[in-house]
């Protein structure tokens, strides 16, 4: 038998990954950091997600990390990281999800959905100005996979759509701007932004008192990237002056959110717990048996992270 | 002058008509109810949303009544209403608006977003489990022009999507049903259910409670058809056992919803204003442009409506 799989999670216990990946690859040695990874010499591939710094660099025979995450900023964040091929899974059910929690948010802002609740705890019967869709313009911050996917719903429901990121894209019927030039540009333009940026050197705290100030009054903010993007002070004071209208914040730069943060209990945050994309072993296990079967092969590997950009 | 057109609403005061239509027209002869509609055999033309019954009757020279809504109820529900053509609006804008709703109260229900929020009031970290979107089924009722936008855009999203329709119809991407026969099995297979159908003497109280009770338990309930489908009674009841799981409610058979409904109230009912598609001018005056312009050159008019079928 080939060497052993590792799943290395403290969140879930594996057995979804164990049954698919034995599924595409026939008979397989899986092993968990839950159950016991027994004799780590045996370790040719490891499916990870924020392993412990060092843990990796211990496997003596790895081969082949695959990232359990579309970020890898988790991974990169080891300083002994072993020098082997890094993967990422690509997951069109996490990207769909993502997708869903940027459109949910984009949606409740947009319709205004929190003064209809108002009224209706008041039990009055109140309709609003409505604004019309084509004057709502939504920006999304990192146009990968995710993001991408991201932009190009929200401009097929008619809202007119931007994309940033640091190289020039395209993308049909969104407007792109990108690199630092283009920045200033596309958050002057945008009502509702998206955060997507993987997280590296260059984007760790790029949602500064800069960038919020560079946004139009009363702006609202969907974080799905990292915690790390957000200087927290700088967004608690944009929203207390009211400059930034509200804010959907799924990742901090602690998790989980320590209780006595003061998002927690702001009136304009709102918080979800690291939710917005699950890893669908459904979705994510085609991609990773393949590269699985290739490394194996000595063929190349899809889905490659490159550690100097970190994605 | 050709003859006067006359804008017949009590909830707006039609000065963005009379500019669309002046624009797309040249010289008109323009009127409100608001402001006094003068000498009425003038009126060639009425625009009319939700008219007090009688009064189109009385324009002894009316050619073209348009319906403000897509819907067309508030008209036939004049028991002297004249023999005249009778158009409706066919407005994109207020299309997208009633698909934004449905997604709306899709997601909210679809990604546990009252979870979340009841964990952050008590500022608590607790991801749910999710549900993959390929098991989450939509189910619109009414594949007018409103409905098959709203199933489209569901299955663009991912999730299982059917409809179900008084005749037969087939939508690219979207399971249909249809008559009779077809709405049990439509039910069945039901997740989340949209109501969009047009009101008729068929479909008045068609959600009562044998139709909840063919859904599977825990169904979201999204009604943005007309407060006339729904049996307020066995609805209440139905979400008093706990059949059905949640509902989001747009109209109502009283409008505005009087103070003491129990709707206002009831913990697993969310209620807006019947905001869910306004009749944009913007989007809806060119059809409107179009056949004042054909029935003024004795050319056929689009988007008539069918008083026998309602719709």
């Amino acid at each position: 038998m080939a060497g052993a799989i590792a799943y290395i999670s403290r969140d879930t216990d594996g057995l979804a990954w164990n049954k698919l990946l034995a599924e595409g690859l026939g008979p397989i040695d899986f092993r968990t950091l839950r159950a016991g990874l027994g004799n780590t010499d045996d370790i040719e591939i490891a499916l990870a997600w924020k392993p412990t710094p060092g843990l990796l660099a211990s496997f003596r025979n790895l081969k082949m990390i695959v990232s359990l995450g579309m970020g890898v900023d988790h991974l990169l964040a080891d300083d002994k990281l072993p020098d082997v091929a890094i993967t990422r899974i690509m997951d069109e059910g996490l990207v769909g999800q993502m997708s869903e929690y940027a459109l949910y948010w984009g949606l409740w802002h947009h319709r205004d959905i929190e003064k209809y609740a108002a009224s209706q705890r008041a039990q009055q019967w109140k309709p609003e100005e409505f604004v019309d869709t084509i004057h709502r313009r939504i920006g999304v911050m990192g146009l990968g996979t995710i993001g991408q996917d991201t932009a190009r719903k929200f401009a097929a429901l008619g809202f007119p759509t931007a994309g940033w990121s640091r190289t020039a894209k395209t993308l049909p019927g969104v407007e792109t701007f990108h690199g630092a030039d283009g920045l200033p540009k596309f958050l002057a333009r945008t009502d509702i932004l998206v955060n997507v940026l993987p997280l590296t050197r260059e984007t760790r705290g790029i949602m500064d008192k800069t960038l919020f100030a560079a946004l139009p009054k009363g702006c609202f903010v969907i974080n799905m990237g990292r915690g790390g993007h957000v200087v927290d002070d700088d967004l608690l004071a944009a929203l207390d002056s009211g400059h930034i209208g509200g804010a959907a914040l799924d990742v901090f730069n602690v998790e989980p959110l320590p209780p006595e943060h003061r998002y927690w209990t702001h009136p304009r945050v709102h918080i979800t717990p690291h939710m917005a994309g699950y890893t669908n072993p459904r979705t994510a296990s085609p991609g990773v048996i393949d590269n699985i079967k290739a490394l194996r092969a000595g063929q190349p590997l899809k889905n490659t992270v490159d550690a100097k950009t970190g994605y």
